[in-house]
C-alpha cells in the first residue's frame, strides 16, 4: 500500500507492474504466483484479480486452471496504413500466416428492408446469405455473414468460397471490378454462438466490422457483417509523413495528413479489402 | 418457430427483424413490447431478450427499467478514410460535436521499463503521466492517459491541457512537429474505474488505442493510451477508387489500394491526429 494512493494510481501501478511482468516473461511462460505478486505491490487478492482479469479477458495473459496464469500469444495484426515509400509485403489478408474459409450456411432468400436499403435493391429481391468461418493458420479468427445481391454471381457455391477468395471470383469469374466501400468499425462482445463458433468465452471483446463495398458501375455488391475476436486480432495503423515534413500541419489541434494533397500517403490497406 | 431453422437461422431471423424495426422506429422511440415480439416472431422470452441484450451492450438500444426498450442516439462517427477529390470537412476531432478535456491526474513520475521503451528513453527518466477525460458535447467519450517525456514539455500544466489541443501545444509553444507514429486499435471492455468516469456499465464494449508519434527528429513524443466508449462511438472507413478504376486491382485475394503508387488516395484522416 503507499500511502495517499488514489483509486486510479493504484490500478495504474499494478497494470504497469504487470505489463512490465509480461514483456519480460515470454509467450507461454508462467507470471508469479498471486500470493507473491500482491506482496510485491502491498495490495490485496481482489484488487489484483481485478487486473489480472481484465489482462485475460483482452487476451494478454491466459488463466489455466489450478496452473495459474500465463502470458498469452501475440496478436495477430492487421495493418490498416502504409508507409510512403515503403510498400509493404502482406500476405491475403496483410495477417501473417494462412487464411482459410470455411461456408457454414449458403442460402437465398429476399433481402428484406434493411439488407434491401444497403445493397440498393427492392426487399423481394433474392439475395446469397453466406456464413462462413475464417480461420488463420487452422485457428478461428472471424465470423462473418455476406449478402450478394443473387443476380450478380449466378452459379456461386459454397464450395468455391472454401477454394478462393470471394474477391478474386467477383473480378475472374464475373468480371465484378470493385471501386469503393464504406465501412464501419465498433466494439463489440461476442454472443453465445459467435463464441462457441470462434472457441472463445461468451463476451469476449471483438472487432464489428460492417461494409459495403461497390463496383465500378456504382452496384453495391456486397454488404458484409465480420466479428473479429479481440483477444487474437488487432488492427495496426502507421502514418508518415516523413520526407514531407511541411505536409505535417498541425491544424486546429488534427493532425491532417494532408488530406487534400494529392501526393505519397496511401491508405494502403484496410483488413476489409482481403476477402 | 419456423420448422427446419437451425440456431443460426433463428438468431439471424430475429435480428434482422429487430435491425429492421430500429431503422423503422426514430431515436428515442419505443420498441414493442416484449410479448408482441415474441408472438410476431414465434420465439420464447429468453431466445429474444437474448438478442436485446446484445443490441443494449453494443449501444443500438436503450433498456430503460419499467418502462421498456428504445432506440439509442446515433453513434458518433469517426471517420478514418477519405475520398480522393473529396476534401472533407472535419470538426477537431473529426466528430461532429465540441471536444473538452479534462485533466484528471497530472505527475512527474520515472519512465519505468515498459513505458521507457515506448518513448525510447532509459526507465529513470522523467516523464509526465497526465489522465484526462475526453468529451463531446459535455458527454464523456474517453479515457486517456498521456506519457511524454518530461524534458520536451518544461512548464506544461494540467490547465494548458484544458484550454488548448495537446498537439497545437506541442507545435506552437514547443516547436515540436509531428511526423510519424504508429497505432493499434483493439476491442476491449470498460473496467469499474472507466466505466465510472464514461457514465457506462461495467465491460460495456470499447475501442483500446494505443499510440506512440514521433516528431521529424525522430524522438518519441508521446505514448498514448485511449478507451473510446463503444456505444457512442464508432470508426467509418471510407475508400474509393472511382476515377482510376484501373487502380482498383484484385490481387491474390486482397484489394490493394494502389499501396505502392502514389496517388489520390490518402489516409485522410485517423482519429488518433486528433489530441
Amino acid at each position: 500500500m503507499v500511502s495517499g494512493e488514489s483509486r486510479w494510481e493504484k490500478r495504474e501501478r499494478i497494470r504497469t507492474h504487470l505489463l512490465d511482468l509480461i514483456e519480460e516473461t515470454g509467450t507461454g511462460r508462467p507470471l508469479p504466483g498471486e500470493r507473491q505478486l500482491c506482496e510485491e505491490l502491498g495490495v490485496s487478492r481482489p484488487t489484483l484479480r481485478a487486473v489480472v482479469d481484465d489482462f485475460v479477458r483482452d487476451g494478454l495473459l491466459v488463466r489455466e486452471h489450478g496452473r495459474g496464469v500465463f502470458v498469452a500469444r501475440a496478436k495477430v495484426a492487421q495493418h490498416l496504413g502504409g508507409s510512403p515509400g515503403q510498400p509493404q509485403t502482406l500476405g491475403v489478408g496483410g495477417v501473417d500466416g494462412t487464411w482459410a474459409s470455411r461456408t457454414l450456411d449458403f442460402k437465398t432468400v429476399a433481402a428484406g428492408p434493411r439488407i434491401g436499403r444497403r445493397l440498393g435493391i427492392a426487399p423481394s429481391e433474392q439475395i446469397l446469405r453466406i456464413l462462413r468461418l475464417r480461420t488463420v493458420d487452422g485457428d478461428p479468427m472471424c465470423v462473418e455473414t455476406l449478402h450478394v445481391p443473387h443476380a450478380l454471381v449466378p452459379g456461386l457455391t459454397a464450395r468455391d468460397l472454401e477454394t478462393d477468395s470471394f474477391y478474386r471470383l467477383l473480378g475472374r469469374r464475373y468480371q465484378i471490378l470493385l471501386a469503393d466501400a464504406t465501412q464501419s468499425i465498433e466494439p463489440t462482445v461476442v454472443d453465445e454462438w459467435e463464441a462457441e463458433l470462434l472457441g472463445v468465452s461468451v463476451h469476449t471483446p471483438a472487432l464489428l466490422f460492417e461494409r459495403a463495398a461497390r463496383d465500378a458501375e456504382g452496384r453495391v455488391v456486397e454488404f458484409t457483417r465480420s466479428v473479429y475476436r479481440g483477444d487474437r486480432y488487432r488492427i495496426f495503423t502507421r502514418l508518415s509523413l516523413a520526407g514531407r515534413p511541411d505536409g505535417g500541419r498541425v491544424v486546429d489541434g488534427s493532425w491532417s495528413a494532408a488530406t487534400t494533397v494529392p501526393g505519397a500517403d496511401t491508405l494502403a490497406f484496410d483488413p476489409y479489402w482481403s476477402n
